[in-house]
């Protein structure tokens, strides 16, 4: 399919020490692969290929990485000629032919191992494995960018298939489910069951080559009136509502299962086109919103202590902070004290602070980012150990109005402006004024 | 994603008058799919701009392929710095810009129109349309190579599932069968269904995102002893034999479907995953072998005229060529004095005469080329007109053993050699001395 | 299960001639079929007494008839004494002992039958082959009982699946829709698909047991206004209406398919379940009615004439007696001359005419005996030659309004009541005038 | 469909007290159910009927059966005059006629309510009420002799659909196996899981009416050697063997899911159903066979102990008898002593000790008289508190020699004759000498 490769290329680093045999095996079969020219036998080619890559252990694997990321990219020499050659004359021809001498073998390669039985998910695998090595082997990054294009373009929307995920769905997906669940952990199978009642809705994407793997699923709520507290939700004595009386679907996690995906992002559909299924089934349903995360505010709070305790509410403020450090916070009473100064600083946080354009906090980068609105803030909405640890307990809502989210998407990101509602808005106002310096 | 597009590039002939306000409509709602960020939009988007397409009428879908083949491409000036960065220090951040500028805005076009509902079909489609115009107007050469790139990958072999066609097959399915039927027309719905019944077998490949459309499908006998004549396989009122009997698999037919997927095989693996369907299914069965057309025999007999009147066995083929000139040939009789002439120069036809390195038969390089052995010459094989147009009524069979056929393809990928039985060899052998100039 | 036979029954004729062996083995195969106690190897006798059975020729069947009519029939003597003790004391004990010796152990034998592989179509097929002989040999009318009694247990409606047919359906289904359909014959599989295109709807019930054999199919045509007509409705090259834009759904065709099953009827619940579907698909759709044929109106005038020429209108009526002679009725004018005189004639006909409490015309009593109301008379609804043999071409509507057919129904069973449209009422009393002697 | 009902009966009791309104109600909706002609608002009428009878609470619907039993039976006179007719002139019309009088409306009433949604599920139920029931009400008799009538119909083996049930099936079934497993109870999920993976089957017969209940279910393990002890077996921990090797088929525990069914037996054909299904997946399997409690034995030993205390081996048993009244037992060393003693007698209990002409023991009725051989017996094969309760921790094996059932069947039904491996032989032979009076 194409000629050189980087053998010739300049500045590769000495050859280390000679590769194991399993890993010489591997590149050999992988090799084989590439030239294999009528595909009669490709399946079964890709299926030893596959097999011998499968069997390497953790060191030889490393080799084997090593190994395609440097062998299988382009041979700068050949790319730089056809570069030249369709300046000069940008035709059908020179450009097919540049584009055949710039794709690395590695796509083919790839490509071709999708053939075997399983080589779908082997490849997810295989690029889970080069990003939890990312950091230790830079050269790696080749193989990640091959890959991602590659699944990115398997992935597309186009293929993936919207399932509602209920207590008739297979065991080997349920359990997937509670291995899975990232935001509130899902403690069993009878939490799972009463995640999946009748009052509440789970949706998942699904592959068709992934059967029983859900890519990413959402799990909502049907309620009456917008939650403030996730507890409540998440409590498997909580008695059964009748779902066509709720008015409300509460989104209040969204779990992206798999991580040789990462950077392929299916949340944005995911939400929109379940918002949708719910509106058809719950014609009642007048609002979509999430029961959100703060994940970074604790943190972010804690940087800013020097300059809010000198800031213009600075003794307010020094107090608060000292209370927070209590072992035993939130006292019994619900902490009333705390709550008009946590409030505003947390609206501060999600509508104000800022990394580059976009907010500093990621939950509220995706849903904004997806043309949802900054609601309402909520005291107490979690007070697991988790949720006391990353934000004091407090949680938000970001409302979907689903006539309205691509004109904020687009505000969002033409603008970087976040859109919330006038009570955060003054809320972090509020807190921008403490901010200030002391006045005397 | 990419920065420059060819504006720039040199040697681009002058604007053609303006493009009509459609086109224009078309070609901004592609650009706004690429420019999307966030993909929130995505599908929206994606659906508006292939509303916008299928709506041009043929004039303007003209007017829009140049557009995106000249307006999509990559800019050559980026892609020459590109070339020169990469060559200096070929790290993965230069590799990942090259491949970033090198790859055309088109394919990312082509992979945001897929989320489209009904994207996959709408671009095989346009890759139909293409392909159908790629004569008068070659510059839409780089549309097609970034068709077909996308194309085979999304058509990868991994992603397709084998299914039977039999009469519980849908009718939105078996009217396709009808329709699409290449090499022996189905003639409506009682031919069909005996192509279906107990010693029939029809296989097809699917897409998940085109699950009423067969990509590739086949018909197979099961017979007796291995088929010399295909009227009899075709015959409506023949007898239904008892399909635990057989001992052979005759694969008589086998079309592609969608000619938007030229270029993207999947006959190979078609045939060999059904081979072995059919072994599980009944272990008696000895031989898988094709009952085929031979369709250049007769085009390149008569070319061959003149050098073999000439030839050795000069008399006797010029007297066969002024026969085969009757109107009503084959006379009643059967023809049999021109069987053992004709036979040899099929044999010959097909094993010997060469395009380049391979056979210049199209079925034969095919099934060749996939490992199948040339088994044996059928005289009157096909005496339907279309059988005597092309080859005089001659077919022949190709046999596939399932445990060479890798051997065999490999032998005749690298070494170029025809594999054919003793019979046909010495029938090709007879034929090659007529060749030879007359001796005296 | 139940001790004795009807050996000893008295008024019993002698023995026919000697059974033949194969009908000897197969009443033994029966027999050792309801012997099994453990039901261990139930099945595979169930099968080989059910095989032996369908291996009897016509005349060996006539015989096996025979014998399982006048061999598994309940004994007198036992019956009776089993009714006395019940009389005698009216407890559980005695009333089980009365079932049991009651119930034919012909419907146990069927039962243990039905276990067999096949074995619910085959009672199907037998239950036909009964009915068809029942004229015949009116003794097997035992058998009919037994086996009807069972079939309608065993197609309760409560097993029964609705499905829609439509050209995703098999192959297999649809070819017994061209087979059974009734009313208005289906020419092929291009008709065929005309009657499943957008603006047609299709559906049938199916159990479970039979799944490629639909019991009963109702056709729908989805209209503006109600159809007066039923060739346009059948034309193959009418055009495909947007079904969204309907009104009216017409029911314009009902067959039961299997023989086998008469006398247990599915038409009442299919007709109103698919207009409940047709609502939640069509919200649009106000109007549910037939186009219906009148299948007994000519047969019926011809009885009438004397009295009709002999009657209040009686010289109109004999002129119009004669004309419809005519071989080429009806003339090109579209005999406007004999609409006034036939339209209140079958008005009366329909709506007043008895057999006994109930309407003569077996259309009239399924439609208005399932609540449904007479609405309107079509002129010329069915032009062709079989309509013109039954009804001179003369259509009617019947309408159902969901909200109204039990009740409906209700007074039509009880008050033995038509109900018709005023139009249609003034038309019978029109006719009925007729009746009435000549006033000279 | 029949004129009188039992209103007339002699010896009826007395009304007792006016019945509530609800059952009133209740019977008013059922009366009119069984009115109902045209069955035109069947389905309707039906659901009111079921509805209401279901909404009676418990006094209420104990009432309910009253009526039903007393109110809904054959009319006694009706009965003896049908009866009579029958016997002066047997005939198809006074056998119609005897038959209709005498099914009493309830099976009709049945019949219908089956048509309600939810109308199989209900009826089996309503079946389940009336047996738990049965002890105080004896009347409900007639009750339940319907409903078992129309049920063994209703669920006819060829009605029933053979599922395997794995780690794929939907948690709505997969939890109630948790519930129902009656043999072995399963410890949640992840023994449930354990119970399905590689090395292990289970398999349930479903009815279409009732898509999410199993109606039996059995569990498999595939084993090396036939199987002694279940603890192993029931490992949540034990490694998953590769199923390829097995030569084993280890039917550990069969359950019957539903109450309410009751006498309708499954458990037969689904033990060979299964075998042939495994001896399909896996030809090496050379063996089906149970791993059995043998439920009765400790209660039957201990009624023997005065015989056998006196009998010819008096003195050993006699303090085998008090050893094993020893709270501690089985000693650690494995109680090696009593072996010789316990499982002679054990093998007498199975073999020899009957309750008229059949085994004493449930589950060696229900294996033998499926034609399964008594193979083995195992010491210390279920060590549970249950197993040593019921057995002194005694197992047994059940061969199922797929060839040999059906005349194991015959000889066991008609000659009471168990089968038994000749060590099992010896064995009971050896215990039966214990039971002659000692010899001195």
């Amino acid at each position: 399919m194409r000629a050189g490769t980087a053998k010739g290329a300049r500045g590769r680093k000495p050859e280390r020490p000679a590769r194991p045999r399993a890993v010489r095996e591997a590149i050999a079969r992988c090799r084989a692969l590439i030239r294999e020219r009528g595909e009669v036998s490709g399946a079964a080619v890709a299926r030893d290929a596959l097999a011998a890559y499968q069997a390497l252990d953790e060191a030889q694997r490393r080799r084997f990485f090593d190994a395609i990321a440097s062998d299988f990219s382009p041979d700068p020499d050949a790319v730089l000629q056809a570069a030249q050659a369709y300046r000069e004359d940008p035709s059908p021809q020179t450009l097919a032919r540049l584009e055949d001498v710039v794709e690395p073998l590695r796509q083919e390669l790839f490509r071709r191992l999708n053939m075997a039985p399983g080589g779908t998910a082997a490849l997810v695998d295989m690029r889970l494995q080069v990003l939890l090595g990312l950091d230790a082997h830079p050269q790696w990054r080749v193989i990640d960018n091959d890959l991602r294009h590659l699944l990115r373009s398997w992935f597309n929307r186009g293929f993936l298939t919207l399932a509602r995920i209920d207590w008739r769905t297979s065991a080997i997906v349920l359990e997937k489910l509670i291995a899975y669940e990232a935001v509130h952990q899902i403690q069993g199978w009878d939490d799972l069951r009463r995640r999946l009642q009748a009052d509440r809705r789970c949706f998942a994407f699904f592959h068709p080559q992934l059967p029983d793997e859900p890519l990413i699923f959402i799990e909502v709520a049907l309620t009456r009136g917008m939650s403030a507290k996730v507890q409540p939700l998440l409590d498997v004595n909580s008695p059964v509502a009748a779902p066509e009386l709720a008015n409300c679907a509460m989104f209040y996690s969204i779990t992206n299962c798999q991580e040789g995906l990462r950077g392929i992002s299916f949340g944005n559909f995911l939400i929109k086109q379940v918002a949708v299924e719910l509106r058809n089934e719950f014609p009642r349903i007048r609002r979509f919103a999430t029961l959100s995360p703060i994940p970074g505010f604790r943190a972010w709070l804690g940087a800013q202590r020097e300059r809010l305790v000198n800031g213009a509410n600075g003794a307010a403020l020094r107090a608060l902070f000292e209370r927070l450090e209590a072992p035993d916070w939130p006292p019994r009473d619900g902490a009333t004290a705390d709550e008009p100064l946590l409030i505003p600083l947390a609206a501060y946080y999600l509508a104000r602070a800022k990394r580059g354009a976009e907010p500093i906090d990621a939950v509220a980068r995706f849903h904004l980012g997806n043309g949802a609105v900054l609601e309402r803030l909520n005291w107490l909405g979690d007070t697991s150990l988790h949720g006391m640890a990353r934000s004091y307990g407090l949680m938000c809502n970001y409302v979907y109005r689903l006539g309205e989210v691509e004109r904020n998407h687009e505000i969002f990101v033409n603008e970087h402006r976040v859109l919330a509602s006038s009570t955060v808005e003054r809320a972090a106002d509020t807190a921008a004024a403490w901010f200030e310096p002391a006045s005397n």
